[in-house]
């Protein structure tokens, strides 16, 4: 059965992208190698929109994470961070391993947070040494709206701005200088179309002189300071994973082709589509802020989640990720971060007409797929 | 220009193995990626002669040293580690960076520790709570009698011994649990036949309750505590390269199928070769204890390293490695670890022969592709 996966990373990666990683492998410190890596930088910088060092580790995005966090701060520091799901959850953790110092902000599941609220924090704690945010929350299907929070953090505080950009890169609009980001991260299983093993950093000057000026926890490995380093001779400090890197230099070439704006667009559009496809369907959308690059949808009633994940991927070979920790078994997720196109929402809301058919589940058959047509023919 | 690569790590990777990687991407939390994870763990087991569990992390061998050091030790802890050239030196630097406790041994470049040193230092210091090791230098081309220095250690003291596998597993003899390791860490683009981006890391029983039991250092993507709880499950703790596992697989299935006993003779046999056919062309080996993995020759009087690496490369398509630090224009290094057989060394003495021949060095030609046969067929 021809397989169609729908979560948010591992995405799809272009046959092309795969196969360039397939070619004979060539040594790191090669010229041939290194021409390569200083177009990854490029690209890079292009699709973060800066001028400023974006640097690659061979490590996960939570690793990207913890390199920002264990870099930019020491034992003690005031850092706040905001819990909209489990990857703010996560900054949390890396905050109170690494400094014990974490402010955080709780905000409902599928919610996004409002600059307000922030600025009212930052007012209470103005001895914070850094705000992490999210921009879109894989677990919720939730985007915040950055341009605002990064605005309202600098109106009211000097801290640092740390932005978990992992299923937001490629996906949502993000100009890392003009909105004065100070860290943003992602890996490279998300909107790079790529498999996992890479995470990207970007780092602001601001950033930078502090990384530069400290010593405070052992690091190593995940270090950025060591990373920056070897960023501006075109390097890395250690081995990297070589053939993602090239692999990566493939599918940057091909964003970089489409146009970031054309890209942004494109996860606009499908998000919208699927929604509707959805809620044609008869389905109830979960997020009141919905990302672009995947769309959490809640369960019909009485719909048991195993049941129906077996339906769909068993049945019509479709995987689409499941809700996590208390929605568990009542959402379920559509990704559609990366490589995707139109045909692809038609596939999709296609396969979950068949699986809701299968289930007993009524709806008037063909609307879902009709709804994602008007979407795009609308457009 | 046909290339051939001769360097230790990265290694040539089978055409079977790059291709399996390039297969469409799966999800880690699928059944079918268990599965593949599981067979891994499996197939480590078997590659480190251990019963013990093998951690697979996304990072590079250094990551995976890390990941020890810090697991394990605390601020203060002693530790001793023998510095035989760059990566034992590596041993060092990452105790002075996590304990602040590091007795280092210094051993000429060239020369492997005797374990009656080893144990005169543990004697000196019976605090020592751990003693870092490296199998095959590979800076230096350089093997140490690990079964010999794991039992003098153990006679001597109760340190934990961490053995810096990098260019050793895979290549010569190793059994982690009757030779008594602690801890073993390897990468996957050395013996193991793949691309860079992983570390594997076996962990004795000893180790194991170690690690349960402490909580020192920040720590957090590295930890061998979160990577062995995962373990348990065959899963990982954060997401996994996907494709560089599913790598991995195809290539411990083709060191399994042929044995690992055969594996190591093949290298010491290869190694032999490579040496006998340097030599017939008047080179002089660098080496007192020459490593299996990689052969370390003296440039021969008068040759520039530059010059003899442009034609090796640009005329013969064969990329060797140089030589570092006190000897970076002194000696070259030829790799012959992984994915290399009998016919590969005759191409690598051949391009040698071309090489020397065209920067005026006289030799007798053939006299080198015919000792590297002479010591197969005399085998």
């Amino acid at each position: 059965m021809k397989k169609r996966l729908f979560t948010p990373g591992p995405t799809p990666v272009p046959e092309n992208v795969m196969l360039s990683m397939a070619a004979p492998i060539i040594h790191h410190r090669n010229p041939e190698f290194m021409e390569i890596l200083t177009r990854v930088h490029e690209d890079l910088q292009y699709l973060f929109r800066t001028t400023q060092p974006v640097v690659v580790m061979t490590c996960s995005g939570t690793g990207g994470m913890e390199s920002a966090i264990s870099s930019l701060f020491g034992t003690g520091d005031k850092v706040v961070t905001v819990n909209a799901g489990k990857f703010g959850e996560r900054w949390g953790e890396l905050v109170r391993t690494f400094t014990g110092g974490c402010v955080e902000v709780m905000v409902p599941w599928g919610e996004a947070i409002r600059p307000e609220r922030l600025v009212e924090v930052l007012r209470e704690h103005p001895d914070a040494r850094g705000v992490c945010i999210t921009h879109s929350e894989t677990s919720t299907g939730t985007a915040a709206d950055i341009q605002a929070l990064c605005a309202a953090i600098h109106e009211a505080s000097d801290a640092l701005i740390l932005v978990d950009g992992i299923t937001a890169i490629g996906a949502h609009e993000f100009h890392f200088d003009e909105w004065g980001a100070d860290i943003c991260i992602t890996g490279s299983q998300k909107g790079l179309m790529m498999p996992p093993g890479l995470a990207l950093i970007a780092v602001s000057e601001r950033a930078q002189d502090i990384i530069e000026g400290r010593g405070d926890h052992p690091q190593f490995y995940l270090s950025l300071k060591k990373a920056l380093e070897s960023h501006a001779g075109n390097d890395t400090p250690f081995t990297p994973a070589v053939t993602l890197i090239i692999g990566l230099a493939e599918a940057l070439g091909m964003l970089r082709d489409e146009g970031i704006e054309n890209v942004w667009k494109r996860h606009e559009r499908l998000a919208a589509a699927c929604r509707q496809g959805c809620e044609a369907l008869g389905m109830k959308l979960f997020s009141s802020s919905p990302s672009f690059a995947v769309t959490p949808v809640w369960l019909p009633e009485g719909v048991d989640w195993k049941q129906f994940n077996k339906t769909l991927k068993a049945d019509n070979g479709i995987t689409v990720a499941a809700g996590q920790d208390e929605f568990a078994g009542r959402i379920f997720r559509i990704s559609h971060l990366g490589y995707y196109d139109e045909l692809d929402m038609l596939a999709v809301i296609g396969g979950l007409e068949f699986t809701l058919k299968s289930m007993g589940v009524p709806f008037e058959p063909g609307a879902g797929v009709a709804a994602v047509q008007r979407a795009f023919l609308s457009d």
